[in-house]
């Protein structure tokens, strides 16, 4: 950039700094390793720009030289690669009876997975104990952390935390699973790009949306019910304790506390035939289709992700749901397809959700 | 601004410029006429650039100079004043049996309100032919036609009118009414910078959302249902033909198709206390209520709109509405209050939406 300046600009010459920077970020991502004269041919940034940005990128450890190119007329260029493994972030999931944390740098490595145990008496000091313990784990291997989001919300648990984790300008956020989970399938799902309402049955039934690229705050379809006082609701029908209930009547309600290994029960007997596992979720399923058919009429994502333990289920659950779901919309636009990512995609969205502000070229203060 | 390029900049430089005439805009929008100095203090732009954003914004008839201010020490300024009228925006809402038109210039002023009957099988025609003699009546004024928008979705629409307006650059939009409506309560009816759900009853029950300043996609309420194969949907509850239907039973049913009069004679039977009538609207208010429990549980909006026919019953509505919120809703959050936009609030933010591009500083070619 060789912009001379005589007098303070109000539409700030930092900001221009910072989309470049974007912009370098962008070209890697995208491209892989390439010459600094690459970036400029193809960024349509000068040499000299390239030059200042990648250095500054250098200096924060977001690139690294990885040799020379020899495929071209000419002298053999250096090559730059992103190096995503100076800044980290950390996602919390609470579920029943069990916290789990995640870390992972920029490049998307997962630097840590740990599942615990908690008395839910004692939420919010386990909760804050874990990240305190996170945390130092990603210090100690000279990572800057760049976020923390826990998904579920406890309204004064980002203050506790905040003053936990002694760090100034680290962003403490709390979320809803479904919103951070519909996070995670935007940027890790191969969703990119498409409105997406991902459904949660984990903890109540909550629908996290996405549209024209913005994530909405996840929200609760469960209490959704029509009708005189006392009919049932949508998570009365279509939730998971509920299914489990139904599929496995000879099962202790007192071994619910854990839906994982029930789930998986259920999807054992449905495989082999069981009338009452298929019953149960043929009746989850149209339920679950009538969830989705709200979602859809109101605003018209493009996929609809059944996540956590509708996606152990999906095989029986999306016929239901979807021949629901064609009933009450108007045209087949939306397909429901099952999360890959598994029981911990809100724990995944959280940390994810930090990445952001170093793609946008907003770089904190380099480490090491 | 006194920048000077040796070489191509890709963060481009006339969004430098285009950022500082929105700010130039914006401070005009809150404080009034002022002087060159004052938008300079108050914005932070050095003299010479708001003396150069100002000779742009004259050139193309959004500022004017209004005389001399005379408080202040040292010889008087000039005052520059925003002036709209060289820009102009039509909104188009189709409602059943009548189409309306209306325009507004940039600042807001209404050039024109036009209702007319139509055919239905004639419909796509009979909006061309109306939008085309809206926009003639907009330029003969001397005026560039920003945009213009239909409230009611018909998907070829937009290409046929786009081909039938004769401007290249011209931004042609069809969207859903309660959408429509939800950008003009956010513009005018008082609730900017709200988190607001306008619910439209006019065609069919549709709800319009604006979370985080963010327009969504209108969609709809109507359909919503919970039970099995053939349950009444939330339109057979809470629709506005249901409740005209109930609460005059002695009316003609072909008298409906204009649902203004009916709608009107159902709030002059509440006011005098008729039993019917009030029972229906106690009835609708409820299950409008579960609607608005979903938007909430949804999406959390802080504000939610009874719009068009809703508003002129809302005295009765609301009591029954809230009461079933609060029923389904963890916190008493999100207020219901009627619209105060009237009839044809979609034609209003139709119009009015076109006006964002102004107000960022992309201002269209210069007319006269």
């Amino acid at each position: 950039m060789t912009t001379t300046r005589a007098e303070p600009q109000p539409a700030d010459f930092a900001d221009v700094r910072t989309t470049n920077l974007a912009v370098v970020l962008r070209h890697l991502r995208t491209h892989g390793p390439s010459s600094r004269a690459a970036i400029a041919s193809s960024t349509g940034l000068t040499k000299a720009t390239v030059s200042s940005l990648t250095g500054d990128l250098i200096g924060h450890r977001l690139l690294r030289e990885t040799g020379l190119s020899g495929n071209r007329i000419g002298r053999p260029a250096t090559v730059l690669a992103l190096d995503g493994s100076a800044y980290a972030s950390i996602g919390i999931q609470v579920s029943p009876g069990q916290l789990t944390a995640l870390a992972v740098d920029y490049s998307g490595d997962q630097l840590l997975l740990w599942h615990r145990a908690f008395e839910p008496r004692r939420m919010n000091s386990e909760i804050v104990a874990l990240a305190q313990r996170a945390a130092s784990r990603v210090r100690q291997q000279g990572r800057h952390l760049l976020g923390l989001t826990v998904a579920v919300p406890s309204p004064d648990l980002r203050e506790l935390l905040s003053g936990s984790l002694r760090q100034k300008d680290l962003i403490v956020t709390v979320g809803g699973h479904a919103m951070l989970a519909a996070v995670a399938e935007q940027r890790r799902g191969g969703h990119s790009g498409q409105d997406l309402a991902y459904v949660s049955g984990a903890a109540g039934l909550e629908a996290g949306l996405i549209l024209d690229g913005q994530v909405l705050r996840g929200g609760r379809l469960g209490p959704f019910t029509l009708g005189p006082a006392g009919s049932p609701t949508l998570q009365d029908q279509a939730g998971i304790e509920t299914l489990v209930k139904r599929a496995l009547p000879d099962f202790d309600p007192a071994a619910l506390t854990d839906l994982g290994p029930a789930v998986e029960q259920v999807a054992v007997r449905a495989r082999a035939g069981d009338e009452v596992a298929l019953a149960a979720l043929a009746h989850t399923g149209g339920y679950l289709g009538q969830g989705l058919a709200v979602l859809t009429n109101l605003v018209s994502p493009d996929v609809l992700i059944l996540g956590d333990h509708f996606a152990t289920l999906a095989d029986w659950l999306i016929p239901a749901a979807s021949a629901e779901l064609s009933r009450h919309t108007d045209a087949a636009k939306a397909r429901v397809v099952p999360s890959t990512l598994g029981l911990h995609a809100a724990a995944l969205g959280g940390a994810v959700s930090h990445l952001d502000q170093v793609d946008t070229g907003r770089i904190p203060q380099p480490v090491g």
